[in-house]
């Protein structure tokens, strides 16, 4: 977590208002562009930087090129006990989501468990800022969304059908920081390859592979090649079938079904997510659960290790701590993204970031 | 799919027939026998064959040994309308994990989505045979599943607190076959390296790894190293994950409290399962979500291939055709197991299956 002379540190609440003005200023309603700057800076502040504030630009061209409703209308299209299908009206993912989570927590209370998937919607930041939400109410939430580009063929293929869309879990905890694991069904998400892009860093082997299976390091030339899925045969059965759920049983996009979103700016992209969320009341003490969970945490965390490993690590241990160390210090943010922020309050004519 | 000389095909009828007989023998209610034999076969049927007879003479071995309860009372512990926790009295898990999809099935008519976990259940086969039953209803099924054995170690650590923790998916189509992921959350399940060892055979790199880190290729050898979780740390989240949501969450083993079913086989396993069950029809017209699978596969297997790539495979397609074939021309049956099965029905006086 060492962050380096070109980036800079920003406190987390000036990075939300930022976002927030800058979403006003291209018509979001004030409520609304704070509750996503929030999402956006959280994402940053636990060190998912390929999707939080470099982003920004990419939704502003989206927003000002009509591609994005500034102003929805979020609607049940289906409704049952312990689920329901929300139509986003074409809004922002972030928006559109916490909708649905809202709305899955206050199912789960009286059913147990509550599934609410979104048709409709958009990019949404990192799977696991939803599948923590429920964590608060002593409740489980499971995350699946469609990734927004198809850069993930079938095993043995070459035809990008599939994203990387990703799965995220997260567990509430007694003492220990909650269990929250978030994984792309790829070995890594497109955001990081980004990240790397936007840092002038070059990928590690395993990340992409080109057209003739050859190993692809150079985020610049990621058009060229595709993503790998983790486990072969197993990741890419991992992102069909969280595309299916995410995607076809909501009635958005799935496959060639699927808009670019680096690409088209104006398409209606249909992007599909889900939740489930899972009430711990329901299947006896919230306490004794967690308290379960604690001491499962504790034994890894002090298992045997392996030669050379300082540490075991918890999913989403690591983001915690960043959450803790930004939230002290400021969010380190790369030099190239301050410059691409830098160019996009000047076109708007707004005050900059730093 | 060729079957060498040294299998004997059987008829999935003639090996219902024989398990079936066999726990009646040692104890299981008729009905009970029929249904365990069933989905035993059904799981050999196809091609599960490390989760099929060939475990017969350690359920068998455990049974004898008064591990297993053959007149198990299968009580729900907590209720509500989209969830519920069976107690499995110490059951054989087939029983216990049909009876959760069937509860499962009815509560997400509706409900339109339900959760069913077990507690006290045993081993019950490959995932698939519970994530493919809700298929017939026009539903979804999700599975999860606690191992019975811990062969996987946290990422970066010696100590195997976790086990091969599967999640198995099966979705409904329209003329193709359904679609069924059924994955271990490790490279290979523990099940396919039993099966190696009985047929004889070395594993492939990337299995296992021994105390050292190095590549372990002998399956006899399997007690001196542990299994590879997939994508590395991602695997080793996943497989954590499940096991909190099928294990810790209904009260069941996990982590330390896993007994190894291989080893011991008189303690109470508290085996955790549970089924997520998604009903089409809360979402609109099945048909035509079935239909949008049925391009989806399609889309899929006619797409471009990788040079030397004869086919691209649709998860569960493989399993499909091994039930046609095998239903047709008879199950293959390894002679190593064919010798275990028969020293097992001298020692019950039974006849034997050849």
């Amino acid at each position: 977590m060492a962050t380096d002379s070109k980036q800079v540190l920003i406190p987390v609440e000036r990075l939300q208002a930022f976002i927030a003005g800058t979403l006003q200023h291209v018509g979001l309603p004030e409520a609304d562009a704070l509750k996503v700057g929030g999402l956006m800076a959280q994402a940053d502040l636990q060190g998912s930087d390929g999707h939080g504030v470099i982003r920004l630009p990419m939704y502003v061209k989206r927003i000002r090129a009509g591609g994005l409703n500034v102003r929805p209308n979020i609607t049940v299209v289906h409704e049952k006990p312990a689920m329901a299908v929300l139509d986003g009206d074409n809004g922002m993912g972030h928006l559109v989501v916490s909708r649905a989570v809202e709305l899955a927590i206050e199912k789960a209370r009286t059913a147990g468990v509550a599934w609410v998937g979104v048709r409709s919607s958009n990019h949404a930041g990192p799977a696991s800022l939803y599948a923590r939400m429920p964590i608060e109410h002593d409740m489980i939430g499971l995350y699946f969304a469609v990734g927004n580009a198809n850069h993930l063929p079938p095993w043995g293929g070459m035809e990008m059908l599939l994203s990387t869309n990703p799965i995220a879990v997260g567990v509430p905890t007694l003492d220990e920081p909650p269990v929250v694991l978030d994984m792309a069904t790829t070995v890594a998400a497109y955001g990081k390859v980004k990240a790397k892009a936007k840092a002038g860093e070059m990928m590690p082997e395993g990340w992409m592979i080109d057209r003739k299976g050859q190993p692809l390091l150079d985020p610049k030339r990621a058009d060229e090649g595709f993503l790998l899925p983790i486990g072969g045969h197993k990741g890419y059965g991992l992102a069909l079938i969280v595309g299916l759920l995410a995607g076809t049983l909501q009635g958005a996009a799935m496959g060639r079904q699927v808009v670019d979103f680096n690409k088209d700016h104006v398409s209606k992209t249909n992007t599909g997510q889900a939740i489930l969320v899972i009430d711990l009341k329901a299947f006896g003490d919230p306490a004794a659960f967690k308290s379960q969970v604690d001491t499962l945490v504790r034994d890894i965390r002090h298992s045997e290790r392996l030669e050379g490993v300082k540490r075991i690590w918890l999913p989403g241990e690591q983001s915690h701590q960043r959450r803790l160390q930004y939230g002290a210090e400021g969010i380190p943010i790369s030099a190239g993204v301050i410059a691409d922020l830098a160019a996009l309050s000047v076109e708007l004519g707004l005050p900059p970031l730093v």
